[in-house]
């Protein structure tokens, strides 16, 4: 799609709206943030304990779902996973406490079984926003003073995309100022309104500043907020800097944050955070070529027309030896072959299900150079559609995409030039779309 | 993709988020309109001039794109043409006075003639999105008295899905009381910064909206705030609405828009835009049968499948007669077929050229039955693949994405039922992704 190859064209020069899926993906980073990667680990990264409340006790109204959105699954995953694992992955975390209302708690264990996710305790949600949270908090502080963290980072289930650097920079505010909270420039004029309906006066935009998640907190702070704040604050607020402020007397340091914070609110917002996750998960494809020469000359001309598909490719002779990494953090895989016989698929298959939790779908397509196996293409050889078609139908359970790709042997370069266009564009349209209705199709270069 | 198909399920049931295509597709009611469409009608529409102005100067340096949001295509197509698409085919609308950066006056020339933009004119940006607007309003109503319109609807070229019933309602309230404006509550709370970046206050969410467009003035209003401002408003204001409550003394009626009047901001904005305009071509497809006995049948299964997937089917025997009207508004056909020369296709490509300009793309997919023409399955039959390639690429250029899918006669219901849902299933993918790099494919069911 020509926005796509646009915009993946444009993420590559400058990523001011593009989030890492972390723990999977290098971090890219967020914001002008003060504390950079490596004056972090100058410092020895963050030496105080710190934990999580995540509310993800919405209904999902505004998007018009009847599933809420948190629970909305993304390419074969739910949002919320995506969130618990943006903080799993960063290793000065200790706990994310998981506030969820009484209806979803039985889906929310599935999923902490399901994907694995070793770091996060639930908790039964209240019947507002702030009676949550508040139950998360004390949650928090319930297994004695030694055990409660030292700051408190409250965030939200829909919001998945969330850095290492930016929580960084949010837990050694906290720990300074004693509250912070993340900030975005506003998007539309704010206006006041009569009670009739009518304009009263509107805002001078520069001086407001639109309150987004994480926020973070010393425990002592925000746990006295929620001690001390009214009945009325827990019915009908919504701003826990607020809370701060006037029960703790603490001015919240605000921080901006970068785009990809927002909330997802809308049915459109499911579209866009559903597009950042393909786009993160297409970043690199693994190509690997066998020992045939045709195949090399293949990666070589396939390596060049990538470029223009904004992704990078790394090139292989095998999965063996350190290459083996690629099987525990490469999500595309392109295997190159000169026989019909679709055994080396098989190997990657084989290999990605003992090697690792797929928490992601996983891409594997098959590029098969026909005319060089010594056959002559007749009835009696095997045909790889029939063959294909069985082993996709039987990877996609485990969230493995294997399509195919069949090309006939270039006779010279120009045409080498032009087939690897080909192969190029339908694999990144694949690799891109991940999409199960097609698994399993042997597709014409 | 589990997702668009928990949305696309959803839509169907509650159009919270949605936008038609207007001009192309049946509108659907947004928000909660006090003039219904049957009320419309029955007042004979609006009988007094309306015009637009639509400021397009935007330089898009938030998406983080070289090329400015209004011009980014989505499926070969220029945002901006969208939304002119959603003005023009409104009847009641005169002119739309396209405001655009000196730069691409060409460009913006390029999309009138290609898109054929008949109700358009352009007039050069000023420095500032005030000084944009007021040249756009001056362009009004320089022919002469006579010729200004009553009322002026202000616009964003980067919100392409506004549609008639609110328009209509925008213009008829700014006509009873001078000036009016869309409004959306706010998604974030909204507080005030001190100048060393500290929380100052947080602002009470119930009191405040954002300020989003359409808004509507009548031409007096609009015309005599611009006049009397002064050059700081030029300079540094934003909101129109401001203007006329400041220089007019008139407090804007305040109207809640649905959700989709958004403005394109981020580079996620495209993705949930480019997910919108292709959930609106994708709502309908048009099944053509021929006389085999054997398509009907497998007409009838896919019909049932298809209600899985959202997506409603008109089934015809041919696109003969009064059928004729499907070419020029169904932007999806499957043709089903016993035979493999694609006869049937090449007529439905050609019909297509000369009965319509494509201003979205068309989908055709060829449904080819196997093993009931015939003949035999041998080397001498002509192989559909090479020639459904070859039709393909000389369609795309025209806008017409081909796709073929093949399936071999089941032999008994049971069979029909579940071929029936693999061709559903890749077809309704095929035509919700509408992806230029697959077309000329011969898949398998």
């Amino acid at each position: 799609m020509e926005m796509n190859q646009n915009i993946t064209d444009d993420v590559v020069k400058c990523a001011t709206d593009r989030a890492a899926d972390p723990g999977i993906f290098p971090a890219c980073k967020a914001g002008k943030s003060e504390y950079t990667a490596s004056e972090r680990s100058s410092r020895g990264g963050v030496d105080f304990p710190v934990s999580v409340v995540l509310p993800a006790g919405g209904t999902g109204e505004r998007t018009g779902l009847r599933t809420p959105k948190q629970f909305c699954t993304f390419l074969g995953r739910p949002l919320i996973s995506y969130t618990i694992h943006a903080f799993e992955r960063v290793s000065w975390i200790q706990r994310i406490m998981v506030v969820v209302a009484k209806e979803n708690t039985e889906l929310m264990t599935d999923i902490i079984q399901r994907y694995q996710h070793t770091k996060v305790q639930t908790v039964p949600g209240g019947s507002t926003r702030h009676r949550s949270i508040c139950n998360g908090v004390l949650a928090l502080g319930e297994d004695g003073e030694d055990k409660r963290p030292e700051v408190v980072i409250i965030h939200d289930a829909v919001r998945p995309f969330v850095e290492e650097d930016f929580l960084y920079k949010i837990v050694m505010t906290a720990k300074e100022q004693g509250a912070v909270g993340a900030i975005r420039p506003l998007v539309s004029t704010v206006i006041a309104t009569t009670s009739e309906g009518y304009l009263d006066h509107t805002l001078e935009r520069a001086k407001y500043r639109a309150s987004e998640m994480p926020q973070g907190f010393t425990y002592d702070i925000i746990y006295q907020a929620y001690k001390r704040c009214s009945e009325s604050d827990l019915e009908f607020g919504t701003e826990c800097l607020h809370l701060a402020l006037q029960y703790c007397g603490t001015n919240a340091k605000l921080i901006e944050g970068p785009p990809t914070l927002w909330k997802v609110t809308y049915k459109r917002d499911l579209a866009a955070a559903e597009f950042i996750i393909k786009e993160t998960l297409s970043q690199s494809a693994c190509v690997i070529t066998g020992p045939s020469l045709h195949a090399v000359t293949l990666a070589g001309a396939l390596w060049k027309a990538f470029g223009t598909f904004g992704m990078e490719l790394d090139v292989v002779p095998d999965l063996l030896g350190n290459n083996s990494n690629f099987l525990l953090k490469e999500n595309n895989f392109i295997q190159l072959s000169v026989n019909s016989s679709l055994s080396e698929v098989e190997a990657i298959l084989w290999a990605l299900e003992s090697s690792r939790v797929l928490l992601n779908s996983v891409v594997v397509i098959w590029v098969h150079l026909r005319g060089l196996d010594g056959l002559a293409i007749s009835g009696t050889m095997t045909e790889p559609a029939p063959l294909i078609m069985e082993l996709a139908s039987a990877a996609k359970p485990r969230n493995v995409l294997l399509f195919g790709i069949q090309l006939h042997q270039p006779n010279d370069l120009e045409q080498w030039e032009r087939s690897a266009l080909r192969v190029a564009e339908i694999t990144s349209a694949l690799i891109r779309e991940r999409n199960p209705a097609l698994v399993g199709q042997l597709l014409q270069a």
